[in-house]
């Protein structure tokens, strides 16, 4: 266990996150906000304080195994939380420190729940440090930083396999600094884009900024209290669902395109079953809850919306799903509960790992009747290993034990259950509305007690995070030497 | 795939059970119930009519394989439950078939969930019939047919390997048709026993034996309208959840005590680990439920019989959960979840398979910092096998998977999430009350459409038959001659 690197890291990542602290602090600058400018400024002094004070300068050994990839992934997320919730408290706009830690929580994770009631009351500064979290939780903070910074192929690697969502690392090149930096290029490219489409549609440039942020990283706080309800425009809507669905797909297939290999990018089974999957769900949801809305097309324009922003775990809202029928909202659960692709900035379960959860149930079937034979798992045509299969499956069994302790948890703090289902259901997965009819989909989670909030907190880190990094740290086993 | 073999079975079934109908019968003529009786004659004519149309003579290929013994269990269930519907459709207490149906799945599945409102009005024949149903299907048809009937011996495993329930196969000794005939003899033991110490306790015979009968096999259907708590007596309450408890533990342990192996008998992990369990979880519902019944004792006293009614899968109730405080009913959710021992007359996912999931988890977690280390899942403190341990797994997948459909169309059917969810886990762990707010835990199922009653009887001998006998019949694969 090489304790230096990885506390080294740990100081190098608080350094990092004070240099994007000055985006917000421009902004206020620009709209002359200069208390607030202060606020970020004295954030800016404790990021760097524990940064020089935990990374001086680079240890000799700089080597990271697995154990300190993982820890040093699941404690620099907690961390990077723990302060990057000051400025909402030195503004005052969020009084209460746990709160104002569930509120940068939600933002780094992806997750877009928030305990801000009237978000059109903060100052500027903050809502872009708001969106910010999104974009940098989105792509991961430690792959942003193995893309600027020199670190041996093996030790990123570890730090990489961990911060990334989905089963598989996602290395597009043999060189995992390079993937990271590639990550990026692609990353920002669309973010750019998005704002360019937002600007075009006549949003404010502040707010195509926030939105484009926000989407980027399938998050899904916005500025504006009624979240895009509030632009009533199509085009808008638009413009969000399809970067909401470019978002929640696997960033390989985008490189693939980038360098010219299209068949490869369309081989890619979890691509196109997740195109044909959104798309029947928009059908069915439209359908289903058309009752609602009068006419089909309404009910289709409301649909494509609902199940892209739940589908890619961003969780922009531009009606109360809770007043949608029954079936529609069934279908919007599991929606939510599979959620987006590997590799993507999305959360959830993984499409990926869904279809393999399904065909391994499938083979597990086939095999009661055949015990004897062989029956393999099969992704992308090929055959997965064993251990691959069982990873999966694993990982499965994991996520749903942890789903049935939160539900339980929340429930036992006195939520119902109908809450605290679907709470922990769009914590662990980083959605943001809760379904719930007691709460329904528009409402905050201001009114959740404290007990209940340090429990999502752990829900979207553990969710965010795909468990591990976040579990072994309640584990002493994974923190000492011998081991 | 041997036809012949497989409609002999299910046409001896039917001869069967028209036997055990001459018990309602008789009891009809005790009570003077002659209409009654021709309702009986009738039904016995229909399963004699089906069994001798099926089983003229025994085939001369009597063979069965893996693939037959899994269709025959899942069809016999079926047709049983088909033509044993009859009576109440006769009798007119339950004027629709489905309903009628409903009722027989709920009874021979031990579930205990019930579409009758007034059970006092019912002829006495029929409620004996109802509680046989439980009796029945507890320890299972197919095994009783293996205690009496000659089979060669690989044959009878391949019928008691689907029908029992557990990761195991249930046989106490080498031979399965002695298996079946120990199995047998101390569950008739302990139902007169059980009848003996109602008897004791001011019972009259008659509700002393439906009691039994429905008891033993951790069934719920009550004589009374308002189940258990229309005794009022505080023994009655202490005999049924002893029973309960009897009942619920893996019969291996009785064999063990019968044959003078005790240490054998307490070496059994399972068994060890239940009785705490249900302990601590009596403990904590009583403690958690106090605010709604003023004194410790007597929520020790509701407590102690909801936890084993629920985690027995009975299904008895003394109280209305529904008003019970948020953490006691989270509590009994877990407890319903988790289910009976393996190898008992109990349903649920079974406590086994849970510790076993749960150790798979923790390891699965380990391995995740240690990806080349070999960790294996022990059971009674020997390491279970790769195969075994995956086995359990995968099960627990399938499991998790079917309850997400159910809840998924139970809700799509107009359901409640919350009503979606809790009958799902009563349905699928065959238990019986459903713990939903909008239901409460004392109503009967009478009010749900008839798609989504469809759906609980699949729920109920899913859960029933361990999924696969149901399963497989959908799936046209498992019929051909070639697979």
């Amino acid at each position: 266990m090489n304790y230096r690197a990885t506390i080294y890291y740990l100081g190098t990542i608080c350094k990092v996150i004070a240099a994007f602290l000055v985006i917000p602090a421009i902004v206020c600058a620009c709209y002359g906000e200069w208390n607030e400018i202060l606020n970020f400024f004295y954030t800016v002094l404790v990021f760097l304080g524990v940064g020089f004070a935990f990374a001086p300068k680079p240890p000799a050994d700089k080597k990271l195994g697995s154990k300190e990839g993982i820890l040093i992934v699941g404690l620099s997320w907690i961390l990077v939380s723990l302060i990057g919730a000051l400025p909402f408290v030195f503004d005052g706009s969020i009084p209460n420190y746990l709160d104002a830690v569930f509120e940068t929580v939600s933002g780094f994770t992806t997750t877009g729940a928030t305990v801000i009631v009237d978000v059109e009351s903060l100052p500027r500064g903050l809502l872009v440090w708001r969106s910010l979290t999104h974009w940098l939780g989105g792509m991961g903070i430690l792959v942003f930083i193995l893309a600027v910074m020199p670190a041996s192929d093996g030790s990123a690697f570890q730090l990489m396999k961990f911060e990334s969502p989905g089963p598989q690392v996602g290395k597009l090149v043999s060189k995992v600094r390079l993937s990271a930096a590639i990550l990026y290029v692609i990353y920002f490219a669309f973010t750019v884009l998005q704002v360019i489409f937002l600007l075009c549609g006549g949003v404010s440039f502040f707010d195509s900024f926030n939105l484009a942020l926000s989407t980027a990283g399938t998050g899904g706080f916005a500025v504006t209290n009624d979240s895009v309800a509030a632009y009533e425009s199509l085009y808008v809507e638009i413009v969000l669902a399809v970067f909401m669905l470019i978002f929640s797909v696997n960033f390989n297939v985008y490189y693939m395109i980038a360098i010219r290999r299209f068949s490869a990018a369309f081989r890619n089974e979890e691509f196109r079953a997740y195109l044909i999957y959104i798309a029947v769900c928009i059908l069915a949801v439209a359908l289903s809850a058309m009752s609602a809305f009068g006419n089909f097309w309404e009910a289709l324009r409301r649909s494509a919306f609902a199940v892209t922003s739940l589908g890619s775990s961003t969780g922009f809202t531009t009606s109360d799903y809770a007043q949608w029928s029954e079936l529609s909202k069934a279908i919007l659960t599991v929606v939510m509960l599979i959620g987006a692709c590997a590799g993507s900035t999305g959360g959830g379960f993984k499409f990926s790992r869904a279809i393999v959860v399904v065909k391994a149930a499938y083979v597990t079937m086939l095999s009661s009747i055949r015990p004897n034979s062989v029956c393999v798992v099969k992704l992308n045509k090929k055959p997965l290993s064993k251990t691959e299969t069982e990873g999966i499956v694993n990982y499965f069994v994991v996520y749903i034990l942890l789903i049935i302790l939160s539900v339980f948890l929340l429930n036992a703090f006195g939520n119902g259950f109908d809450t605290s289902f679907y709470s922990t259901l769009t914590m662990f997965n980083n959605v943001g509305p809760i379904l719930s009819s007691e709460i329904g989909a528009t409402s905050t989670c201001a009114g959740f007690s404290a007990a209940s909030k340090v429990v999502m907190i752990a829900d979207m880190l553990i969710g965010r995070l795909e468990i591990f990094p976040v579990l072994l740290l309640v584990f002493p086993k994974a923190w000492s030497k011998r081991f």
